[in-house]
């Protein structure tokens, strides 16, 4: 049985065909809607998130399927100290599969070991969040016809930013890629990151300036800047407007450029962006919706459910993980596993933090 | 495309036009069973109303369709500070049409100004709650079979009571229509309610006695007095059983008079009161559920969504809108519009304060 | 019309009547697929239990039905002080049948009294939760293919545990029993549980030990023992490892013997138990939907709604009712009844407790 924990639990060929099976979706929306008359997609919410459960829910539901769950953590038995992968073992009697979101890193993989049924992980902690990434790709490859040969600049909160990480992961797996890292010196890409690039061969420029590469960019990829993220409120104000797109930033832009953001934003995209034929954010929520649909009857097919497991190999291990967000730090008798990396050194089977 | 912030956004044949459907949805049920197949509701209520969102969810299950969407704030987006526009621009990728209860006041205008699908206002803090006013109206009409020529008692809060307000502004469309206001003191109808009924050449009478008109009702609407209310606790003691309804007081009012109450009621009607015939207020809810059926049907018809746009006009305008409930004041970079009124002065475009 | 608010609500041969739809349901789904379509089930969960109302929903969904409601109490119209059988008026505008889950003890009983449709108890406070039982019940026929003579051990908090308490209720009925209960002496059995069970000509035993009747066991029900019900961390240190059931603790068991609990667990079952085929807990959360199922199309069936009433009879009573978390005691104007009993005592007819 597959699961999805990462983006790149996929190949590159199932994300091609997860795209194909998208833009059939969104062609033929008739052709669909029975299709999974009679399965239960359970939606835990371990913490809130609308747009990414309410996305979910107009998936299945689109699909012909039907939806329980909860939508925060006090409405679940987790509240009673119930471990998650109990929970998918019970939740297991009353739906087909489980798209779970959890603020401990590693919950879904937890989850997903015990599950007799597909576990979607739609974001555990600061760790992954697959199907953001899998909706921003379709809108890549929408907007520009192609995953190949693409300029993407990713501007914002590059050091803690849970979706730049995981798209850039994604993206290292097409031709030619050339990243563009647009951050304050605070944020900036974390060092193990811009080294696991270079060992992939991408190309990669870092710029304290939105405006620098502007004219370069296929894609820009905007995020938010948070300001708990400085030390003061000076820090914080010294930097903001620089990282702030509006319509002047964009004068310098490509016709077919085109803007992505994760939502929720706040300010760092002018309301007078809205309008461009380049802002492709609300498009790419849109995206998100077709995405979870196609992904939802890939993991319902019988050759999903047939499949070997593709869960992560790991190993026993003495050490405690280091993260205090880990799901083996959080839940009671948890047997610490690791995995072996190629360098020699091992990382957190659940959280990937490096022991 | 047509919403509905405001009852008084549908005309008098609109409104007679939802009553007939209402009717023939009570009548005809199986014909309306499927007739949403593969439509979806979105209810997003920014606070919690369980009777108001049960009702909507209903309305739309039995008309074949589905529904999605959050009870309280915490599980939305607005958490992250996420404002209304944006979230009808993004839900409206998930669903056909949204029900959205918020306690700010204009922030149904403010999410139907950029939102790709219909708004209905469930409810937006003090300001308007039209829905209520329809399942009013229905009752009114289901129960005495006009909405014309009719004597309407309106009992306990007069100056906060949103609901009441919203149906006296419905009923002043209709013929010979008197009021009595039946309040303490304290809790009279704002004086610009009382000056807008005289110019609109109605009839009102106002008193501080429940008994003292019964003989006269066609319809008594009952409200809640709050205990915050007043300034102290004597003050609510010394009125609070004057404004409640028990079968005693009742033993003048005619066999034909109505009793309404928006629900829920904690003590302003006595249980006793229930199983007399006159009591309405539970039919009431059952007729809350038809007209939502019915403007649901209508909000989703061809001729609705290709409709030209029912938004209140506004200008831009420096001022402020003084009153800090209104989205005006509670939205990151909102831009104050207002409307002139035919006196020269001018009121808040989206609370409709007066400036 | 027919409600259930206790498990005994149910004749035994209604009992056998349920199981044997429930199987029927696990044998032939599709038969079942649509069944209830156009019905709603409305769950009312004034707190918060994920499990439950999980079950509940997709029991419902899988019988073609759709769901409406609220997972807990500050969603809903409680917060505003409206008594359940109010809420049960209202909504039984907008479903067919309620589930209500109320931490107060007797509010099912207080909503069925003016419910015009079915009201399921999904547990109301420490007093019963029967749809539990009956998952306990099913579990132990299918896996054993009987509910007479049984040896039947209880583990745990047999003091304050409601599942407890309702299991040897509906057991009492089956012929030749054997109760073994097993707790530290704390959390014994109330003993006017005990006298009820020797009056009714039960065998019972009482021990400490979990070990001591393993080899005649042929239903352990394992229950979570609470840090919080004992005096001192010292006092539950001293005895919880000796109801932890471990596999080593199951060496001398019967190789029939299963394993029920009410979930979720915390530690009170080693994990390394979960994948000994005696453990049926994981099966009991599987059989809970099926008896859920079954009992929506029992109460939903022309025979039960247009049998004679099934709630508890009770005469006017001056007393109040001492129990705190009695209905009678926690909404406006509630009038007391109670109801005698054969050795001359009343009992309060919401909670049952002894007057």
């Amino acid at each position: 049985m597959r699961h999805l924990l990462d983006v790149c639990d996929l190949s590159v060929d199932e994300l091609y065909s997860l795209i194909a099976t998208a833009e059939d979706i969104a062609a033929n929306r008739a052709k669909y809607a029975h299709i999974l008359d009679g399965k239960k997609l359970a939606t835990l919410f371990f913490e809130p998130s609308t747009r990414t459960r309410l996305s979910f829910e107009a998936a299945m539901l689109e699909l012909g399927g039907q939806v329980i769950g909860f939508s925060e953590a006090s409405s679940s038995s987790a509240s009673k100290g119930e471990c998650v992968s109990d929970t998918a073992r019970v939740v297991a009697n009353y739906a087909d599969i489980i798209a779970m979101r959890h603020p401990i890193e590693g919950a879904a993989l937890a989850a997903a070991e015990k599950s007799p049924i597909p576990i979607i992980n739609a974001g555990d902690g600061g760790h992954c969040h697959p199907t953001q990434t899998l909706a921003d790709l379709l809108t890549i490859h929408r907007e520009l016809g192609r995953l190949d040969d693409l300029t993407i600049g990713l501007c914002g909160d590059l050091l803690y930013g849970r979706t730049v990480h995981s798209l850039i992961n994604a993206m290292l797996r097409y031709k030619n890629i050339r990243f563009i890292f647009i951050s304050p010196k605070s944020l900036r890409l974390p060092e193990y990151t811009l080294r696991a690039l270079e060992e992939a061969g991408a190309q990669a420029v870092e710029t304290a300036s939105l405006e620098e590469y502007m004219p370069d960019l296929d894609v820009l990829y905007m995020t938010r800047i948070q300001r708990e993220r400085f030390p003061s409120m000076e820090a914080y104000n010294a930097v903001k407007d620089s990282y702030r797109l509006t319509p002047d930033k964009l004068e310098s832009a490509k016709a077919t450029m085109r803007i992505l953001h994760p939502l929720p934003r706040v300010n760092e995209i002018a309301k007078s962006v809205d309008d461009d034929p380049r802002a492709a954010y609300f498009r790419q929520t849109f995206n998100g919706k077709l995405m979870r649909e196609a992904l939802l009857l890939f993991l319902l097919s019988d050759a999903a459910k047939s499949a070997p497991s593709n869960l992560p190999k790991g190993e026993k291990c003495a050490e405690k993980c280091p993260n205090p967000k880990c799901i083996t730090n959080n839940e009671y008798g948890f047997e610490m596993m690791c995995t072996s990396l190629e360098d020699g050194t091992k990382k957190c089977r659940y959280c990937e933090t490096k022991l």
